[in-house]
């Protein structure tokens, strides 16, 4: 019997948001001419005027929308389910007064498409999880609605919808990062709901922090996405720390994608700095610092993908994390597809689980975990 | 037998360098008034005019210059060899006219000093390594000069001098970073002597990277260093190897400060966003893009410190480097010192011992070569 698979990291465009993109000038926007591949433009770097339009950003396939291309990609990859989120950058840009509309509207949508999927292919509820094809989600929040109570109550609401499995969230909260205090009635709604935050990258890092425009431009998005992304990703999770989010909410479950960005790596030298810092009460300075270890948030509070494309990033994680039972599989889908036509199989995938194999090769059930096992377990996936 | 301990990541500031700074305004400099603690301020961040003066950077001491309490520093925890260099921002802020005569300065400095203290150690040159208290060095170049033949110059002059193993350099080059075309016949110069340039984070990330400067200051210094130091070298070397840097001088042999930055762990994600680049040749773009992978320069060029504070740093560094014969112990001295006052060794340096032991447990062999045996052989310590 093959090892049932879960892909917790897993994006969609819905038709209404790319028909939202589409009429939309600036990011994140989809060109969409009659005559050409259209184009979606997310990445403020990818908003250049001195790139012809048709070849800003990327090119934009059903797969970005299309469930039916999301399931096939599952075939061709042995993956029974997956957990669906809106990609980036979710909902973030929207005006105050739309927010909370969108916001719906997307979670009903996502919710329809999972019980559509999973009906489709379990109509009596007869099948164990590997035995089929599955979707649930994690719902998208209206962060920039004019009150923080906007977003505790959709949080909620998305606990009445059965295939929703807790929310997705980029880094800058409330428009200030994740440090805000105004966070905090968000934070407790997703502890008290026992709501996993799913949380993921999109703005990066100033195009300085990469030499400026011009460097960047060199090298595509290399820059961007391989750096950058990661980058983003630690520094808002160390914010958090260090403003005592996990302090004063312990049972906050947050899964950070590319496997923690770089916090397995940096984990020691963050715990090293706070101890070292004068600032903090601990060391005579006036604030408070943050009351708990790196260790005992990364070993009781935080859930790592495996989206990391090496055995490297792998044993740094499940170090840091102190096992491999909060690890979970991965795709990004429906971003880097094979650049040939050909290709069964996405290497961006396999590269992955190749890893996973590498790392976990002794231990047949820590693989099985990773690959599906403990997503199962931890999402209440059945 | 004790094991010999090498430290090839440890910072002094030259009497005559302190000077210098004394009767700088702006950073670096040192704020040294009759009645109270000098301060050093490095740092941007640090300069900061509302912060009053002699609370701004961090206190300074003689350890920063003393050469007699680096050597205490030394027997307090069993470090037998230490590397030393200039620390941060080294030489980088010097007017174009100055820079050849403060890097002659500085590097005749580090060579005297040396000369003496191991001649001290061992006068007729009878004693084995692990046997007595030695200093090497890597110099300091004049970046800022007017040509980089300049820089050439005292490349090979560093070789003529019996106790230089090489280089240490910030991520700045010649003003536009490391992927700069004007370094070719600086990394010609390296490889063509064999000299080891150890490349050192100083500048981090703009402000805005940790949510512009309100932010930063909640935290002291925990941001800029904890992250933007490691996302700094991450850039850095990313940099030279998208530029190509690696294919052009295939025998570059470079030592990466705090384990990486963040390379080990993200190499994978640099590696699978390089193979899915539109822009680059390989898929079709007009960039030619790096010829040799990551994991190539990896094995090849790259050596690591063991500056991470954590086995799963560690890990992530063996596995990304495929083994532990170029990964070399140090202690960023006299940085992180203990904050009380009584303690009688550093905490700081006590987590990476404890890390690498706890990282090589089963393989004693392993474990010796990164405290000390990677680096006397890698360096020619003797």
């Amino acid at each position: 019997m093959p090892p049932l698979v879960v892909d917790i990291h897993t994006h969609v465009y819905p038709p209404a948001y790319m028909q939202m993109l589409r009429a939309r000038k600036s990011i994140p926007y989809v060109h969409d001419p009659a005559e050409a591949t259209p184009r979606l433009i997310i990445l403020s770097s990818d908003d250049d005027p001195s790139i012809p339009i048709d070849q800003r950003g990327r090119p934009v396939d059903a797969s970005y929308s299309d469930i039916n291309v999301k399931l096939a990609f599952m075939r061709r990859h042995a993956i029974n389910c997956s957990v669906i989120s809106l990609a980036n950058p979710w909902l973030d840009f929207l005006e105050p007064q739309e927010a909370q509309t969108w916001a719906e509207r997307i979670n009903d949508d996502l919710e329809a498409t999972c019980a559509r999927v999973n009906h489709a292919a379990d109509p009596d509820h007869s099948k164990a999880l590997h035995e089929k094809e599955t979707l649930f989600a994690f719902g998208a929040l209206p962060l920039s609605a004019p009150s923080p109570a906007i977003v505790v109550s959709e949080i909620r609401r998305l606990k009445t919808l059965p295939h929703l499995r807790g929310v997705i969230m980029g880094t800058t909260g409330l428009g200030k990062g994740l440090d805000d205090g105004r966070l905090d009635p968000v934070w407790g709604a997703l502890q008290d709901t026992g709501s996993m935050l799913f949380l993921h990258p999109h703005y990066g890092l100033p195009d300085e922090a990469f030499g400026g425009p011009d460097a960047m431009n060199r090298y595509g998005h290399v820059l961007p996405l391989a750096l950058g992304f990661p980058l983003e990703t630690t520094i808002a999770v160390t914010r958090m720390l260090l403003a005592g989010v996990f302090d004063r909410f312990p049972r906050l479950k947050i899964l950070l994608a590319h496997s923690g960005g770089t916090l397995p790596f940096l984990a020691g030298r963050i715990e090293s700095c706070i101890l070292h810092e004068r600032k903090f009460t601990a060391n005579g300075g006036e604030v408070p610092g943050p009351q708990r270890s790196v260790w005992d948030v990364l070993n009781t509070n935080i859930y790592l993908d495996a989206v990391v494309y090496s055995t490297a990033g792998l044993k740094a994680a499940v170090t840091a994390a102190g096992g491999a039972d909060r690890l979970l599989f991965g795709t990004d889908h429906p971003f880097f597809p094979p650049l040939g036509n050909d290709d069964e199989e996405w290497p961006s995938v396999t590269t992955n689980y190749k890893a996973i194999h590498a790392a976990f090769d002794a231990d047949g059930d820590t693989a099985a975990g990773v690959l599906g096992g403990n997503a199962a377990r931890i999402l209440d996936l059945k």
